[in-house]
């Protein structure tokens, strides 16, 4: 079945440059779609360090568990991605089926196994045929190419409605360095999962332990702060690569001044993705951006801002354009955070309509519902004079979600 | 608007029997619905004792602020329960409204003000017209009678589709005690908020410290054991009176074996009632239970329960009568809670579709969709060899709650 296109999706698919120690190839191996392609194979220079964050679901996905132990060694030289089926919950054939693509890639690429990394996307306890894998991966292999980024984000997506990639520069000490990206999304299509998955690559040269930290703190300041519909995939995951061929100055480490513009420009790509999974959430009519600020951390206004984007009563209300500002205020309660009610004020676009506590006196709800009636709504909530202030990003719940995830057999 | 009944309501309002020391009255006082009852009265003997649960959220209500202090002192006269707005909100105008119903009914029945409850639930933020109320009070004072549950029941309904009561006899010490229940539950239709407000009252005579953790226990295993969509309101609240009219003898404490019988009585109401209010979830065709045994703790069992229950994507599936089993571990993964997934066990039905960690070879889903087809949908997991064990109850996700709580403007 083909979804039409997100209606907050960007216009076209950026333009990628390629990525020095970088070569990708895209292909079709039949592992549960047909017509289109559903793997991808990425090769890194020797010396290409890797740092990642994965799923906190307790059921994590075979291959998750597989680069949650390679990565503690800091190197990559491959990475294999299929769409169609996560293989999770498999058992040993679950496992077996890693090490059988594992093997494949890292005899083509002439590379240790333990630097091979793995992702899989799709159908979840049903035994992934990874033999399909191994067969195909030798014609990607002859099709290693630069400049490979469409093809591989296309070949990624399970029931994303677009192809999610991101391309900036930036300088380390002086020297530009390229960082590309792609993700897919939130599909969640039966019986698929919704499944996060970005890899950002860049010629820059930075130690593991370096990246690793990198990787964290763009994790947090992007992937951590969008949700479509609160379900945590069993396969979530986020790699970055550095191939280390960009000559620049060595960082001591991660906090050195030499990286501030990389910091940066790596946080952008992460939240260029991350907003277009949200863009591409399923049945999604409105992007809504949500602020809270006067918490008592960073964490807590984080927490008390995916509560209101989580809440369905919310969602639906801004689906359905009404300015149903009492669902945010219950939503705000329900988070169970420290506030300080006699402060709490809520806005809705570029219009205050509870402030001290209280609903503001003789609100006119008409430039409110105005905005709603847009697709990019604007919510800011103050909890109180605490320091902490976070902004995240979600999706409506709509009809269409529902019939992409109750009615598709019907 | 007016909603049809829910397939899942019982047949008919149960018969209950007057409550020694316990009379009730309901009228029209129009603070929001026209053309039916939004008050209810009930006036309690001398010497009534109550314990009471509140919502946690931390932007309550400020009828819920008021019991919150006066419910200290173990006393209850009377209670005042108006449906159609929620009083939350309302800074001081909301303290204010509170206290005019307040007064009036301790002048109609001649008792402390600290001894009156106030219950409200319907819009946020809108100032309550408590003079409504106070002006209408007479009326019900005037027409007090012990039978008046059914119409008391209807009073407190806002987009409920049923009334909802309960009733069960038992003993104390071998004399007869009757305990009967009402409740009003999760319509949530814009501008409303989902609120669960519950009352029961029974004749047996117990101080209010016994009487307050006989109401704990329950609401544990009752109320905070059902979902419909995550969203907590800012005017939950459970009360339970208890006027001393019946002749039993005195338990020394809740523990007392004098109250086994009566401690079993109470929760069968109490879960009778929030059962109610899950059949009445917006926009529901599956009654959804859930087990989880073998988890840590029964608070863990709980948890993980619970996430099985909120997941969209789960009551998606069900709606859509799709034995999506992938779903429901990916819920249970996200709830992170310690389990062994190599012992992960789910069963849908009388049918076992995973087993320690991976799906049954060769699953026939035929019988599945079938028990799937049913109104009433039965879902058992099990998560390691651990001592902990909880059941919940939840409704499916369905387009009519989107339209309920999306479309009612459009």
């Amino acid at each position: 079945m083909s979804l039409k296109r997100s209606p907050l999706a960007p216009e076209v698919f950026p333009t990628m440059q390629p990525v020095a120690g970088c070569n990708l190839a895209a292909g079709a191996s039949a592992v549960r779609y047909t017509g289109r392609d559903d793997l991808a194979l990425l090769a890194f220079a020797e010396g290409t360090t890797v740092g990642g964050v994965f799923t906190r679901s307790r059921v994590p996905g075979h291959p998750v568990t597989w680069c949650r132990r390679i990565i503690k060694g800091g190197q990559a030289r491959g990475l294999v991605v299929n769409s169609g089926n996560a293989n999770v919950l498999n058992g040993q054939h679950g496992d077996a089926a890693v090490r059988m693509e594992v093997t494949a890639a890292a005899r083509l690429l002439e590379v240790p196994q333990d630097q091979i990394f793995v992702a899989s996307t799709g159908v979840i306890g049903e035994p992934l045929p990874a033999e399909r894998i191994a067969k195909t991966l030798p014609d990607l292999y002859a099709y290693l190419a630069p400049d490979g980024w469409q093809a591989a984000a296309e070949a990624i997506l399970t029931t994303d409605t677009f192809a999610k990639g991101s391309f900036t520069t930036t300088t380390i000490g002086g020297s530009e360095v390229k960082i590309a990206g792609i993700a897919k999304g939130s599909g969640m299509i039966q019986p698929d999962m919704a499944t996060m998955l970005a890899f950002i690559v860049t010629d820059a040269a930075l130690p593991a332990p370096i990246l690793q930290s990198l990787v964290e703190a763009a994790n947090e300041e992007a992937f951590r702060k969008i949700t479509v519909d609160s379900d945590t995939s069993t396969s979530d995951m986020l790699l970055v690569f550095a191939t280390g061929q960009a000559v620049h100055p060595a960082p001591m480490d991660a906090d050195s001044g030499l990286l501030s513009a990389f910091r940066h420009a790596l946080l952008d790509v992460a939240r260029d993705l991350a907003q277009q999974i949200v863009r591409d959430g399923e049945g999604i009519s409105k992007f809504i951006q949500i602020s809270v600020e006067g918490a008592v951390s960073d964490e807590s206004a984080r927490i008390i801002a995916l509560s209101v984007a989580n809440s369905p009563l919310v969602k639906t209300a801004i689906a359905g354009e009404d300015a149903n500002w009492g669902r945010i205020a219950a939503a705000i309660g329900k988070a169970d955070q420290q506030i300080d009610v006699s402060r709490l004020g809520i806005g809705i676009g570029n219009w205050i309509v509870a402030q001290n506590g209280a609903r503001v006196p003789n609100l006119d709800e008409t430039p409110i519902n105005e905005h709603l009636k847009g697709r990019e709504i604007d919510i800011v909530i103050s909890v109180g004079p605490g320091p902490g202030s976070a902004t995240v990003w979600t999706s409506d719940l709509t009809h269409e979600y529902i019939n992409i995830n109750a009615d598709y057999r019907s």
